[in-house]
């Protein structure tokens, strides 16, 4: 069986389909993964806290995303020996990676809105 | 009515959840967005090269998200008078930045790929 496990790194390519980093860029970009990680960059949180931080998000949808991305080693999973005992999310240094590169994107997308908003008007009144 | 519209450009928020900057944000880094703007980084291109490079894009999901993308005012649609008149599809200002971060991230993502799939093996092993 063809596996990519061993191929050198500049055989990956997201835009093919059968490629993993495809799967792993969507478990970073997509609608929740992208948050978890820009709340993740300010520092380690608790599920409750990051739940709310991005809003929307479901308890069971939550889950699954940070279990995914401590698989792909993105985030880190630590319980934290106080009393009673509790758990903490955090970014490894991949993860921090990442989330710089989509925080510099939210950054530009939220600064940019204005003239989204204008350019979709512009569009549905042609 | 309360509308987001005429907020100024520092109130847009991808964290919270009514926030149309993250609808943009979605249309951008979702499974097909960001490959399509990634793709048309390279240069203006036809659908039928767009579709063979984002590999696996249906025809449907294709015309959809450059509509989408087209109304956000990322990707412009130009009618090249040859003949016979084709369409060609390439960045503008506002998109080409945006696909700038997306590629810094593609390029992370495939170079970090040896690094994850030990990581998920890992995490499977555990």
């Amino acid at each position: 069986m063809e596996t990519w496990t061993d191929q050198p790194a500049d055989l990956y390519d997201v835009f093919a389909r059968m490629c993993p980093s495809r799967s792993t860029l969507e478990r970073v970009t997509g609608r929740w993964g992208s948050l978890i990680l820009g709340a993740l960059a300010g520092g380690p949180m608790r599920f409750n806290e990051l739940r709310r931080r991005v809003d929307g998000i479901s308890q069971k949808i939550l889950a699954q995303s940070l279990q995914a991305l401590e698989r792909d080693g993105f985030v880190a999973r630590n319980e934290v020996s106080t009393f009673p005992m509790h758990v903490e999310y955090s970014l490894t240094g991949s993860g921090r990676a990442v989330a710089e590169h989509l925080l510099a994107l939210f950054a530009f997308l939220q600064a940019q809105m204005p003239a989204v908003l204008q350019a979709q008007r512009d569009y549905d009144n042609r």
